[in-house]
This record gives structure tokens, sequence and C-alpha cells, in this order.
């Protein structure tokens, strides 16, 4: 099969691979509809994160069950499904509480930017998406298989609630679906920070009622004169570099909440600072799997549309180019088609 | 007035001040009832913080009204009244959020190790204890001023509710204290970690299920042990040393909380640690105000006795044994009676 490979900082290739294949009676193995490319990907593209050996790439998909292991139940062969990008249970303690990235099983998704993906513990992972399925609607149910799972995360972890003023720290496509979740959840207003034009429109048409166009301090104190010189309810932090994080904490309330779901790199919190604050703090990679259902039926029945982050669509063979546009800027975020 | 003043660490002198007198019309005085030492008082005692110059002590009181400035009206002479050890507005929107320690006109009670006291903004800071108060309840009023109202805010900070599994980490006065709100506000599981035999025995008496006498990275790993591999759902740290911190972090389920009431010194967070943990934080300087009308209720009601936590009660004068003995950890709190 036909799949991405990283080799080194900037060079992925698409390559032929063995087809993925079920290993366990639990697994599926899905004939992958769309894929797309992460913005954490750009951590290892980038060289950010070290690149060991040729490492395939991609975490998020949607597409039909191709094959069932003998003990999987919740799906079969020609369903279309959606899953996370860490398989999960979904029975464990921690599943149960609702953080299915911290399952007992968990297991990574990796590799999924090829014709077919295997998806360990299927019953615990997949969500069957019922019906006929537009086509229309594959962007933005691929969205669901991490960013908007991962902006859904940031906004409840966040704690937002009807009311609250939310402020989106990030402009990616993770933050951006962080303004759709923070929309659906109540907020009345919300204010993304960004300094890109088509991704200040993007959040606008996403729910965003203002843009904060300064960075770091300067960001926080405008967020501060926006709110009565108090600070936002609740922020969404959706980068993950120590200067979001500051941005973040000192846009907040006393009392409010930061949502941190880019992956910290190099961040550490002062102990003190963060005390006398007042601001409670929760981050984590997102449990997806615990607001799937939620989101597929949104995107059914067209309230959200996450898919509109996909700036950029190009087949699977031209993935090297997917990545080039994203590094630079020139793409928020590229869905390649097998 | 008979008053304490730390001179250098480690002494303590009780001497003629001048007599607390009102110095806005906002303000009131009150005639020391009780007073007590507070383990945050130690790390000045202990040259932890840097001691500039005579520092007047103690932020603790339990009081009558002396005199009241001309636009006070909540409160009048001879009413016993209890507050936090910061004054604030009570109407402020940090103060309308509940975090009145927050207040933006806040002011630190300062200097009560006294026998009178000013108070700031007399209306938004004290709490009238109303009736006829039995001498029995005056411990457990001065309580509420901090410890209990502080370890009231470690189970709100960290979201305890029925059925959850707490474990609190520290077996001062705020503590025990913390053990106490743990329970009234419905855990079901209580884990005290503390290795002093008396300490661990006011812990049960205050609705301690278990006890775990390790501390650090072992301590965390019991308390796995007994929470089936996952952690407690919230854990209160009430040290604020590094090692108090790792040890809450490391105890805590994930989707968990941590509610840290510990004034940290020296504690750094590693952002990506707590990202990947799930775990949730939350602290600060109490917001006592916000609990202090339920938390006299209960005292006078007799449904929680936090006053025993006071278990060396000396006349103001012999202040420095108090501190001394609280030092050596021969006393968990002192009460002082002007």
């Amino acid at each position: 099969m036909r799949a991405t490979v990283l080799h080194a900082p900037y060079e992925v290739r698409v390559e032929d691979r063995p087809k993925a294949a079920l290993q366990q009676p639990t697994d599926a193995v899905i004939r992958t509809v769309a894929t797309c490319v992460c913005g954490s990907d750009l951590w290892d593209y980038r060289g950010v994160n070290e690149v060991a050996g040729p490492m395939p790439g991609g975490h998020e998909y949607v597409g039909l069950v191709e094959e069932v292991g003998s003990e999987v139940t919740s799906v079969k062969p020609g369903q279309l499904v959606v899953g996370s990008f860490f398989a999960s249970d979904n029975t464990c303690p921690n599943c149960e509480n609702g953080y299915q990235t911290n399952c007992l099983h968990r297991e990574f998704v990796g590799g999924c930017q090829a014709e077919y993906v295997r998806v360990p513990l299927a019953d615990g992972t997949l969500v069957h998406v019922p019906g006929e399925v537009a086509e229309e609607h594959i962007p933005s149910l691929l969205a669901c298989s991490d960013v908007m799972g991962t902006g859904w995360y940031a906004a409840v972890a966040a704690q937002v609630g009807p009311g609250d003023t939310v402020a989106v720290v990030g402009d990616g496509a993770v933050g951006l679906c962080a303004v759709i979740a923070a929309k659906e959840l109540g907020a009345t207003r919300i204010i993304a920070m960004s300094r890109h034009t088509p991704r200040q429109n993007l959040a606008r048409e996403f729910g965003a009622t203002d843009v904060v166009t300064k960075r770091g301090d300067e960001g926080a104190a405008r967020i501060k004169e926006l709110t009565g010189g108090i600070g936002a309810d609740a922020v969404l932090e959706c980068v993950g570099n120590p200067e979001s994080m500051q941005q973040a904490l000192h846009s907040t309330r006393p009392g409010g909440n930061v949502g941190f779901v880019g992956v910290p790199h190099g961040v550490q919190i002062d102990g003190e600072e963060l005390f006398f604050s007042h601001v409670a703090l929760r981050g984590g990679p997102a449990p997806v799997r615990a607001f799937l259902p939620d989101l597929v039926e949104r995107v059914l029945t067209g309230r959200i549309n996450p898919g509109k982050v996909f700036d950029l669509e190009l087949p699977l063979d031209q993935a090297a180019e997917g990545y080039r546009a994203m590094d630079e800027r020139r793409a928020i975020k590229t869905l390649l088609r097998p």
C-alpha cells in the first residue's frame, strides 16, 4: 500500500509499504477514505522531536471497515468509521472517567497517512457513522478524529459554559476548532488571538466575536482591556510553547481556567505564580473518543463544519507538498486522499 | 496594646505597640478574643522568607467589634465577628466570582497577634457570629479565619464531591481541616498522609478512613495501590514544597484534581508531565470569605469542630513559646489569648 514515511527532517516520501493487516482478534483494518497532516506532525517534520529512523506519518483517519478480528462486534466491513489517534478499550477505569487517551491499554494509531490502517481495540476505538454520508461531510468527520476533538477537549478542560468569555491562543486547526467548541458550549464572547487574515476570517466564521493580533504579555494585556481589567473566564491554549502558555495564564481571570492542548515543548510553570493567580490548569492529549459520538452527530446535522480548516487537498502521493505548505504556513491543514 | 513582633529568625517578642485605630471610614477595629500562630508564620520565623525589619505577627482572629468607621453598616460595636486574613470589598468582579483573596481592593490583615486589630473594608470582610456564642466554639470560629477556610478551599479547588476518594498531603492544621472539608463535601474515602501518631488520630477523628505513612513517590505508589492502580480522584496539597507537590501530582488519577493551598516555595511544574497526566491543578490563597457564613453555621450547629487543631493554648504574652512549640512540631497549632 502507499504510505508516507519521514526519513529525516523535511524529508517526507510516499512509498510502498506492507498492507496493514489484523494482528489481534480485537483489531480492525480500515480502508482510508481521507487522512491528513497534523500540526503535531510538524514537531517531527521540523526535527524538534528526534527522528530516530524511517517513521510512518499521520494519526487521523476516516475510512471504511475492510476487515475485523474475530472478537470485534461493534463494527463490520463496509461501514464508515472514525476513531481517535489513541486506541482505547473504552471500559477501563480511566476510560469510564472520560480519559480514553489514558486508557490502561491505550495504543497509538500511527501511520494513518496510508491506504489502509490497522486500528487496535476496534470496539472501544471506532465510531460508526450511520446512514448515507454526503461527500461534503467527509472533511468534517476527519477533523473529528483529532483537531475538532482536541479543540472540544480544550473547551471542556477549561470548563467553558454558557455566557463565558473565552480567549483562544493559537490559530492553527486546533485553535480554530476550539472556537467552534467554545461557541457550541455557550460562550457569548470568543476572542481569537491571530495575526493571519485568512485564519482570523475563519475564526469569525466559526464564532469568534473579537480578534486580538498582539502576542505575549501585550496580547494578555489586550485581553484584560477587553474584559474590564479582569481577564477571560476560560483560555484555550492550542500551541504548546513557553510563550503561548504564559500568554494563556496571563489572559485568564482569577478563578478562571486554562485548557491546554498544544503538546508542551519546554514549558515550565512557576508554582508560586500559578498559586497567586488562582487560575486552574488542565491539559493533555484529548480524549477524543469521549466526544466522537456527539461530534459526529453535530457534523451530520450541519451544526458544525470543522472540515473548513482543510484549505488544501492533495492526493496522498503529494503528501510532501502538503507538509511543506503547512510548515510554511501557506496552508492551515492539508487533507490527503489515498 | 500588647502584640507580637518578629525581629529576626526565631526571635518573637511580645511588646507594647500603638493601639489599632480606624484609618478609613470603611475600617473596623476589633478587640481580639482569640488569635493564633499559623504554619505560614513559620516561613518568616525560620527565616525562609526574609525578615526585613520588625514584623508584627499573625493574621487570624475572632473578636468583638470595638469601633467602626462612618461608612460601615453591616457590623456594630459589641458584635462577635470573624474574618479572613485578606480584607475584601466583596463586591468587585473577582469577589463576585468567589475569589475574595484576589479582590481588586484587597488588603492583608496583619498584626493580628495583638489585643486589637484594624480590619479594612469591614463590610466586605467581617462576618457577624449571631446569638450567644458558647466559649467552646471560639477555637473553631478562630480556625475558620484561615485553616478551616483554607482546607475547605483545597477541597473545593480539587472539586471534591460525593463518593470521591481524596488524599490529603500534609498533616498540619490545614491538612487536618482539609480532611474535615473532604468529609463534609461527600468524599467516602479519605486518605491522610501522615507519620505522626497524634495527627493521624486527629485525622481519623475528622473523617480519614486510611492513613499512609510513606512520602514522595513511595507515598504516591501507596495511594495508587489503595485505588486499584489509578490514583485518587482529588488530592489536597497542604504543604507547598517541591516534594509535596510531586507527591500530590503523582497520587492523582488521570482526570483528577489537585487543590494546592500550601504557599509554594521553589515549586516548578513541568508542562509536559502535567499534560500527559491529565491532572488539573488549582491553588491560591483561600478565598475564606466566600466560605465563612457556611463554615460559621457548621461550627455553631456542631457539624464540624476544627478548633481541635489547637493542641496548645497560651496567653498572648507567651507567644514565643507558641512559635517554638510549632517549629519543633511539639504542637499542631497554638491558640493565643490576649
